[in-house]
């Protein structure tokens, strides 16, 4: 059983009212401290995508919750940066007379303070914050824009956030090898040899779940997910210390961390500047470490080589347990859905049901599996057009009634010690519109064409994201966000190197973990996305002249056969589907009874072009 | 009528014989220069594709004729490197007693380099011959082999090419309004607006085909290529100099040329040193830009900013005139070519048909428009086995007779005032094996899934790609080439800005011109490749939330029905094919008569999945 429970708090953490009092109050400290403009993005010293409580100081400024946010203040205005997941969320989210929204990836920040005529002003930021790469693009925008950019002492909002959460303690917990499926001292000896590659003397590694993954850990520092806010430094002869927070190792971890010395996180920085002093060479991510590390390194002497964080590849690359691990995971975690489904199936139609009940019975049949450590994130319940808000987040005050023919998204997963699940389904409650039918069934052949996909070795998912947008695009159609990202092993629910995106340049290898989630979003009206975990397989003779990777899938719940317009489908993607179906049944059938298991029956049974 | 008439030699180029010899007098000169390697990049200072024949430097000392290549001489090896296309070629045109081949797209020469041991060894190099860009991977593998790089004063190659031809000097003519679309005041005045904006006193612009594109002139200086050696500098002013070698500029051609200072080529290393020495800011494309511009600007004291050519976006975007006159070369050219299928039908079965002969009745059926100025390319005449080389080149000793039940495979092109044509039609005698039907209905699946894409602002050729190979992967087939590659208007086949290839990273615009041109190749077997040339449309309202850009196939000729496998193929594809003939027979038909009119109805009459 879980230490703790796995919850979601459906309190709106939103305060968007208390935004203008908040930026008045950040405007006047700037000023004591000769500063025109703050730089904010939405992270913490990890670069973190989930964040610890203490971190979420653009939730805290601004109001808005979403995950990816920079907000760019300057002397006449303050801009909150999003992306288009969130294009909707951050006006309900922001107040109007302070913050305007844009879109990150429309115009980036940097380049919109590029164009503004700022001569001697001064911008500051907080550098633990910013990523080397990051920096260079406000770098060269503030030289076009006349303005200088100035490192804070410290971080200027904490001085201002006066019920600021304190930084998180949860204790660090083994992750044993029959999970992890490789010793911790291979892995290091593995990043240390690519340190070494690289021509460096030492590594600074600095994702939270790198730290984690490498040394066969888990934490709880971030809610849903189990990693530790930690910084390891790994040199090219494979010795490893690890920063953390004194007292969070417990006896157990400790005893199994042999050969790694274990130093309280605030003796970092000296540890880089020893490591400079030394004049070493130390390779550095220039998308993860932040500016305050690098200079901290080259002030003190030493020199940078800058290369992909070394734990990527590896941790991208499941290994044959971490494999079976997300395998049995998702048997298990499908059948707690397929119940759900069943369940939604026979209440939906009752017209009683809500986002939230909608999402606590969710959550209570994946309880019921006895092995959910946590959910991976807040589950997305969108009914209707809250469905067409790409991340939206149930709230009481936001909770919408299931209504009779409309559609329900429902995004969701579960941490489990063998496997992180991640899926996404859209329901049918009464009769589809013709235009919800069109809609989920180009969304579905999306979803199919990639999970079907051939390709050989260097391939990457920029090259095989249009597989995924093709039906759409024919129709004047698309959707605002990648096609799939990595997940992780009992881990971060987004994790890197690979992605199925226009912007995924990493080649696709044998034994990544991805999800395959196209969709439709009509706002105002109703939102469709279709996603299973897929991964990478390895390079197989099918009788031509190359060996050809693909995908398999390895998510356990059907889909919506009252959405699917059969007209419009191939043979080949019937085929895949009853394929697909037929699956489900035979591993998530056995789990369920009664009418769970009639329901499910009848939602895996094939598709004839003539029903 | 043309002043000179087109043709194709069969002409053996290649000397491999020679390699030896020549490998060995370079390699003394080297000594006598201090030199332990030296670089030889297949190019000229224009980073020009096709090269004047004193450029030719690769061809001369390996026999290696094709297109790419680059020769790395080391201490006890030479290799010559070269792509996919040229695999089979490079072996057959190369002493493999000196030369090793290898292909840069699996490990470029740049990282082979940096793997060897040469510790205080001296590497020589052109730097006229060299971009910024290729340059730099060069520094840095240097240094990592332990070698330093040394630019030679002049070409060492030419020191000891005796019977190395001239420089090319032929007359420059005017490109006409009515042709270019376009007076070159306002594309100067727009690539003044560039350099303007990226904060440069002037730019550089090195590319052959850059110059007669810009000025609107013509020339002849490189076969098959209307475009003339020169450099161009434009200020952010407006201001223009051209420097050509004397005496080419007709005085039509000069008339024309308001407000252009037009300057010997031999002052153009002064006048950067001008610009250098006058302290300005020079932008410069480093992936044609040569070392050798780039340091004379700054030891002279000017500094640089690189950013691409800047008349390559407006280049790549066809305007109206320019986009009818491709139409119009390609509704000339597709009649040509369809009479060329026409008796190739009628002859090829008598089976006295040979590669030359064939190459030979397509250039007479292209001379009699009246309006060929050249052919665009050699034209490659592929029989059987020799379709699977992609860059094919038939020669008096290569000639191969067109033998029944096989395929030959034909891309062509040609100059015409109005527009540059490229067409690769796959035919076939006697019967097909199973084998082939089935591959040339992959490829064709492919062409037609790019044919047909749909696509929003934004999307890149590399986003495009995988549509045209998704059915041969699916197979386990793939082609070892980019899809589309840029088409200049009477002007270079190949052209930049944006292609569809993996790496094509450059959004697509209206009005470009690419090619579509997936294939097969079984090595020793047979080649497929099946091209049309497409525009980039408008974006346009399909019905959906987003406008959409799209395709327009613009060549006019047949593909071989007898190929096609009716049941590979969907109802939407048949559909797209049938009408794609329909506008063959509408465009075509009028221009032929006779026996060729009626094997043209009889090619472009609709398939029917019964028949």
């Amino acid at each position: 059983m879980p230490a703790k429970g796995p919850s979601q708090s459906y309190a709106d953490k939103s305060e968007p009212e208390k935004g203008p009092e908040r930026l008045a109050a950040l405007r006047k400290l700037m000023a004591e401290n000769g500063l025109d403009g703050l730089l904010v993005p939405r992270t913490d010293e990890h670069q973190s995508e989930y964040l610890p409580a203490y971190a979420e100081r653009v939730a805290w400024l601004t109001g808005f919750t979403g995950s990816n946010a920079f907000v760019l203040i300057l002397p006449d205005e303050a801009r909150v940066y999003t992306d288009g997941r969130y294009t909707l969320q951050v006006k309900a989210q922001t107040n109007a007379s302070v913050y305007t929204p844009d879109d990150m990836t429309a115009k980036a920040p940097s380049a919109y303070l590029g164009e503004q005529d700022l001569a001697g002003r001064v911008i500051g930021y907080d550098p633990w914050l910013h990523t080397m790469r990051g920096f260079r693009a406000f770098e060269k925008a503030a030289g076009k824009a006349g303005a200088k950019l100035k490192a804070t002492q410290s971080n200027l909002i904490d001085s201002i956030w006066t019920d600021q959460p304190g930084r998180p303690n949860a204790p660090i917990i083994p992750h044993p090898l029959e999970l992890a499926g490789q010793p911790f001292e291979e892995k290091i000896a593995e990043i240390a040899k690519t340190i070494a590659d690289k021509g460096a003397d030492a590594g600074v590694l600095v994702q939270a779940d790198g730290a984690a993954w490498t040394l066969n850990l888990r934490g709880d520092d971030v809610p849903q997910k189990p990693m530790f806010l930690a910084f390891t430094i790994i040199t090219a002869e494979g010795e490893a210390q690890l920063f953390i927070d004194p007292g969070k190792l417990k006896a157990d971890a400790e005893a199994q961390l042999t050969g790694v010395a274990v130093k309280d996180i605030d003796t970092f920085p000296a540890a880089l500047k020893e490591l400079g002093a030394a004049g070493k060479t130390v390779m550095v991510d220039p998308a993860t470490v932040s500016v305050k590390i690098a200079n901290t390194i080259t002030d003190a002497g030493g020199s940078l080589v800058e290369a992909t964080d070394p734990m990527e590849a590896p941790r991208a690359r499941k290994n044959a347990v971490e494999q079976a691990g997300a395998k049995a995971a998702h048997v298990r975690d499908g059948a707690a859905v397929s119940r759900f489904l069943a369940w939604f199936d026979r209440e939906a139609p009752k017209g009683e049901l809500d986002e939230i009940k909608a999402a606590d019975q969710l959550l209570a049949f994946r309880r019921e599996t006895n092995q959910l450590q946590d959910i991976a994130f807040d589950t997305i319940s969108g009914a209707g057009a809250h469905g067409a808000i790409v991340h939206y987040r149930v709230t009481h005050a936001t909770n919408a009634p299931i209504e009779t023919n409309s559609l329900y998204l429902v995004d969701s997963g579960g941490q489990y010690r063998d496997g992180t699940t991640d899926i996404t389904r859209t329901l049918l409650v009464g009769e589809p519109s013709p235009e919800h039918t069109k809609a989920y069934t180009l969304v579905l052949k999306g979803h199919i064409a990639l999970a079907t996909a051939r390709f050989p070795k260097g391939t990457t998912g920029a090259h095989l994201d249009a597989l995924a947008r093709q039906f759409l695009w024919a129709e004047g159609l698309d959707y605002a966000h990648g096609t799939g990202h990595g997940v992780g092993s009992y881990l971060g629910v987004h994790e890197g190197l690979a992605r199925i995106a226009k912007q995924g340049n990493v080649p696709l290898e044998p034994g990544m973990l991805l999800s395959n989630e196209p969709g439709y979003y009509k706002e105002g009206a109703f939102g469709i996305r279709l996603e299973n975990l897929i991964f990478v397989t390895e390079p197989e003779d099918i009788g031509g002249d190359l060996p050809m990777m693909g995908f398999e899938t390895i998510t356990r719940a059907p889909f919506e056969r009252r959405l699917i317009g059969v007209t419009m489908m191939s043979d080949a993607e019937l085929a895949w589907l009853n394929g697909f179906h037929a699956k489900v049944l035979t591993d998530i059938g056995p789990q369920l009874s009664g009418d769970d298991l009639a329901f499910l029956e009848a939602a895996c049974a094939p598709i004839q072009r003539s029903g």
